[in-house]
């Protein structure tokens, strides 16, 4: 997927020389002042443990804004029908789009709804765009984190360097387990939810407290993907200690029982943050004072004399954390 | 599809306070200071003659912003395709929204790429959403429309009043035909082309010349339901003279063969636009000056002493020109 976007995508697109472009790749573009991101949803099934598809197409959009250090004012509905979707689900996956997009302060404010004919899409999907502008704290942030004087100000991929502090903000792999069980045929039953949220929030408070130079939300392929974007893009290993970063026991099992490492599961409701040294604790404390960041932890460090991004193990070894190969979990966003 | 909207989404999610809101469906939204659209496109078949879904997807929303008096900025692409999707097919059509954005000056900034499992899709989905700020007419030509001065600066549906001259800025029908003999099982072949374009540059020139009221680009349910929109938003009576709209031989004679009004099928490269009577030649002249805008042509007059939308048939004859009831063809859009 990777290399298709590279090599067919990205070149046949014309090139814009904009403040963050289409070809950085990051959470979202940002022209002329204002952070601007898509995303399709087709999870499956629709309706999940803590969450539908609907709240989810939200916070997830909300959240690509949000991770660039904007702050996000609006978003469009793009909704596409089987013809002979249940309209009471239809209600309720709107009331719950209105119900997120309402508790983040977030508008939506324009839509498209079309019905394809019977066979032509399995049930729904839904298309959130979102545009944002810069946060009010991102400039005094930036003041803190930018030591070397070469950082963009936007929270971008290619911002981490030597020494700065890796935290994640909660737990990791709810949303993976929560999704999957809510599955037939996996076997397996959890009392885990999805930890889908909004966290404009969150990342509003973590600005304010300063320091921070780039943000992530691990979706698809998990933390494993996020922290392997962001050694590849600012060209700077990172270790990472396996024991600090939490997980729910019922993540724990259900992963164990399926093969699969819970850093490389999508979650929905978690950043992933760099911050220069001096700032580390302070926002830690900035995030551990929201209700989305009350489980948050350093996890890990940017270091200029490693390659890869190393997880240290809790039984004492190291290993190379690498991005999954294919989806280890398809259609959980 | 309507009443679904209007009853059951408008009121779900939650309602914002802003310059165009969601509500008035109006073909963007505009939140503080950015006009903002979004539209999915399911066309089939994939390739037409004169186009295909990936310069559908560009021309319609840029022509969604332009239509509000905005100048598009930026586009992002939410693609979603169904497993085993031709990588040279998915080329041609990026390669075609690259070429179709570039030539109109509009940068697709931002995207999005899923994959979903055979069956879950028929071959391909795109989103596009666009951002816009105001047109750099626009306030000149507000000065000149505003004659009451109550009427939006905005070019918005509910802006229409008694005298206001219509304008249809070229053939009309081309699209729908275009797509209809493309596919299989019509039964007819036609020469006609899609007239899908970006309108950008059109309406830059049209607002410069100035006195534009409304401007809606007429594509589901082709001109019909445009002005039945404005007519019921503006509350003003529409008379359109059938011998004055251009339509094409070609078109003509396929919509004899399918039964079809050339009215009621859907555009991607036209505007109808709604101008003060003392600017209206002007903005036919600035239309013509231009390749898109070359065959416009004046068709109608609003009215307040009438309630519908009434067409003056060429046989010297009247009647109400209704929305389509359903969809005339599906998927062409």
């Amino acid at each position: 997927m990777d290399s298709l976007i590279r090599e067919k995508i990205l070149t046949s697109l014309a090139p814009m020389d904009i403040e963050v472009p289409l070809s950085s790749m990051d959470d979202s573009a940002v022209i002329e002042g204002i952070a601007f991101s898509t995303d399709s949803y087709t999870v499956r099934p629709i309706f999940f443990h803590g969450g539908d598809i609907g709240k989810l197409a939200v916070s997830g959009t909300i959240n690509d804004v949000s991770m660039m250090g904007a702050r996000p004012i609006a978003l469009s509905s793009g909704v596409v029908l089987e013809e002979g979707f249940e309209v009471s689900d239809l209600e309720r996956i709107f009331r719950s789009m209105g119900e997120t997009a309402s508790a983040a302060g977030v508008g939506i404010v324009t839509g498209d709804l079309k019905v394809v004919e019977k066979g032509g899409l399995d049930k729904i999907l839904i298309n959130t765009s979102g545009i944002g502008f810069e946060d009010p704290e991102l400039e005094n942030n930036h003041v803190k984190a930018n030591g070397n004087g070469k950082r963009s100000k936007w929270l971008r991929d290619s911002n981490v360097a030597d020494g700065d502090v890796i935290i994640i903000s909660g737990y990791v792999g709810d949303h993976g387990v929560a999704v999957m069980s809510s599955r037939e045929g996996y076997g397996f039953e959890s009392s885990v939810s999805s930890d889908v949220a909004p966290l404009n929030g969150m990342m509003h408070r973590a600005l304010a407290s300063g320091g921070l130079v780039a943000a992530k939300d691990p979706t698809r392929g998990g933390v494993a993907n996020a922290l392997n974007e962001w050694n590849e893009k600012s060209g700077i290993g990172i270790v990472v200690e396996e024991d600090q970063i939490p997980v729910r026991e019922g993540v724990r099992s259900a992963c164990e029982l399926l093969g699969i490492d819970p850093l490389q599961i999508g979650n929905e409701g978690k950043a992933i943050i760099a911050v220069v040294p001096e700032y580390a604790e302070d926002v830690l404390r900035a995030l551990r004072s929201t209700e989305e960041g009350k489980n948050a932890s350093i996890v890990g460090v940017a270091r200029k004399d490693i390659k890869y991004v190393v997880l240290k193990t809790e039984v004492g070894g190291e290993r190379i954390l690498e991005r999954p190969v294919g989806d280890p979990v398809p259609r959980i966003c």
